[in-house]
């Protein structure tokens, strides 16, 4: 496959690009308390901005190394740090843009763990904690004066063996599907949002739309995935003003009634399988009219 | 690589081995009344027993297809899966070894997804559910008239900010860690245990592992993951006499202190990296005397 | 964390939106001649029109289920599937904008699987493969008239022992790390590329690529992973007049010399952590000037 | 599910345990000659011995650190890994046996990734290498004087097209599955040998293995997975007389032909669904007779 003689080389120039450091797994603890707080966050910090000399002439001189990048994201945790990730990216944003000599923005995108304190007789414990299934992501960019924050929840499996359909749909050469008033609804629930403020207690707005969601999942028959979607993001603009747009990406997890009556055993819908793959995707954004 | 030349091939036998299918996800809805109950299961089943014709002579006739034993792990769920996972391995079990001609004993793998019940407005839902992060695991083995029964929790993380410590252990060349009497200590318990009795409620005997294991989690200055180990193994066998040994298998997932004065900042042990790899990793049987 | 009493519902529409069907796997075997070829694809697709009466008023009239989505994915294959992705992702294109009522647009996600035929006493095998690690990737997009065409490479691990540094860069605050001149350099290549021609054979130029990359990466010594990435868009982009411009997304797997002189041992650079994170992560276009 | 007041404490006792480091990457390259040699390894070590004492009462006396565990396996790297992984686990045993002052026996478990080196205008090239598929996996056991050695071969993804037919087997109420004598075979392999020699150049019989799996892979119709994987075992104890017995895990990673014939279109056994599960699962040994 490789060519004979060395062509020419043709005229090229460096189109967008960044970098930076990914997968930085940092812990804080905020032990001024008895009752300890805690902070369990992944994170990757990318830098935009005129780095053409380091890619066409290989020259060093304005880049940070992305270990001094790592270095950072630690060292302004200890004061910098004090409250959500949406806040702490900021303050990494602002830092990266002044102190890098050509960097012009920054985006820090974060994955934040949930821990759920311990209950011992009854009482929460001071620095136990197990931890929970969804996640908070959020990515704060910005050229540090104004940000752009969008947060979002990750790895919510909800499921609801009723009250869901799947009816009137579109019949054509590939249709094969029956018709359903009443299966099983599963889905991973991936949300993401922005904001109509410049600022706002992103961990109690994260809690809210959380709350939201699963209470908008069980209060209505869903006709389709995207008939809930909507619902939910009613929902959720409703209850949070700070909010200016809410999306979803909906895996439908399909759970088929399995065939049983075939080896003469009557299945009255209560043995299906679980289908892994493929999925019906559906997305969207919801926004205020 | 190849040999020029085409050796005499030498007498060879068949040793132990093994058939059946893996990952079929059954799910198991319980509609009777309005509350519905729900089973979410993954599982192995794999025989044992004399297959040598196939083997050898690639003569099938006493071979149940593995597509067989997917059938009948959904056919015969709509009437045998009533209770635990455990139980509904013996039904399976028993089945295969008097189905298949040839079929000695079999072996039923499952893992089982926790689901909690959404609460709405301070009510249980009756048919709406979110994912927990823990997994019931069980391993029913047997001829169809005893078994073993194994039970286990898989992927519960938890983790405490202080009341840990590693002091005292032997120093030599290449020993260069600090002993420390305040450490995070963070893993993710993987346990199993076997069973005193030939019956008992196996879901109530997870719930009761699984309180026990959070509790004793909190109530001690932990001086080693060893001595963690032993006393959740203690405090176990304790509170389930059904139990006639457990074994745990811990990750130290180490948090390290992020050395920030380098750089200029006090870091009044507040902020650590999370250490994905390497990680210790402690494995042990806690066993009645 | 619910309200005590229900809002008023604030007044929604809906955004930008999509659906389909993804992770369906199809396999193809060309079966006419003895030699058979093979083609091994995961496949997304993804719709774009006017879904509004699904969302906001549950009316499905007009959609197509996923499960017909799916359906069409191996039918049009049998006919319609014969060369690359790339040119079955147009044809599914048109297909669901013509068939869909309501479908604007619509996009095909590919990841195609590359086998290697066996070669048997220097011969290659008709039917006998073995899988190896880069993926094909590709994305197409379009109305059913006009289509944007993207591939890529996934998956693609190299690594060199020598012939790269990283030298003369800021140091500040947070700067550690030491400079050098002959490190190990690692990296998974993830690469996307756009097309300066409507059609061209994907295949043949999926495979230029790749012999590209993996020539740059040997050709030169390399001051930063910025400098490589550059030198391989300039590489492809003379070899491929095809293509307008080229991405690539590299992670530095840092290999990390080990101090074991702590320890009494010398270590002459040949012991290394090959440390998994974090990582630096380096991603730009090289575009035709 | 707490109980209300606490039990005495039953006798309990510590059963079988041990501990070490886990996901210990390390890198080694052999660069006394232009051309480098690589060798890139996961490695886990596990202890065994009296560890009573740190279990029980809290006492760390005689543990290593398992961060001194790590240290040990990079120092010793330097000097000790010369060749095979299943050499450096000996000598890894040797030295944790003699040093841990309560350590009877330990084991180490390898994972080592395979890389090609590259071929550069048809000439191998010094220094750099691309990642391949399939790993070399071992365990080696011992008490520090006599060893176990096991080693395999991991993600081996090989298929053929035709050649292969699943006939004859049970019919009973629960098989559905029609009979066939041309299916697509697919499968990864997971294979591991144990030694009739003390030692032996364990490269060597690897690469060996390697490839008479391949080449057994083509040459026969396969009736089943389990006739194909006695052959398997069959000509590798033919040609490897250093190996006493051979352990296969094959999953039966099943292509469904689709059938599209219901809307309409015929499909000449070319469009196969690549299901991915559940799946057929055979294993067993094959050994000298």
């Amino acid at each position: 496959m490789t060519p004979p003689t060395v062509p020419t080389k043709v005229k090229v120039k460096l189109g967008a690009n960044n970098y930076g450091k990914a997968d930085v797994r940092f812990f804080k603890v905020f032990r001024d308390a008895p009752r300890h707080e805690i902070k369990d966050v992944w994170v990757r910090v990318a830098m935009e901005g005129d780095f053409e000399a380091a890619h066409v002439s290989g020259d060093n001189t304005d880049l940070l190394a992305t270990d001094t990048v790592r270095n950072t994201i630690y060292g302004l945790a200890v004061d910098g740090f004090t409250g959500s990730v949406e806040d702490y990216g900021k303050t990494l944003i602002r830092h990266f843009v002044s102190q890098g000599p050509k960097v012009a923005r920054a985006t820090a995108y974060f994955t934040e763990h949930q821990w759920q304190r311990l209950t011992v007789d009854g009482q929460e414990h001071d620095h136990s904690f197990v931890r929970q299934m969804p996640k908070h992501t959020a990515v704060v960019e910005g050229d540090g004066q104004t940000f752009t924050v969008t947060s979002g929840i990750d790895e919510l499996y909800v499921l609801k063996t009723t009250q869901s359909g799947w009816e009137g749909y579109l019949m054509e050469q590939f249709t094969t599907l029956p018709e359903t008033n009443d299966r099983i609804l599963a889905t991973v629930v991936t949300a993401k949002w922005e904001y109509a403020v410049p600022d706002c207690d992103y961990d109690a707005v994260w809690g809210r739309v959380y709350q939201t969601i699963l209470d908008t999942f069980t209060d209505h028959y869903s006709p389709s995935v995207q008939n809930t979607l909507y619902r939910m993001g009613e929902a959720i603009l409703t209850l949070c003003p700070e909010i200016s747009r809410v999306h979803f990406s909906f895996p439908n997890r399909h759970h088929i009634r399995y065939n049983t009556e075939r080896h003469g055993i009557e299945n009255p819908n209560t043995v299906f399988h679980a289908d892994a793959e493929p999925y019906g995707q559906i997305e969207g954004w919801v926004e205020r009219a």
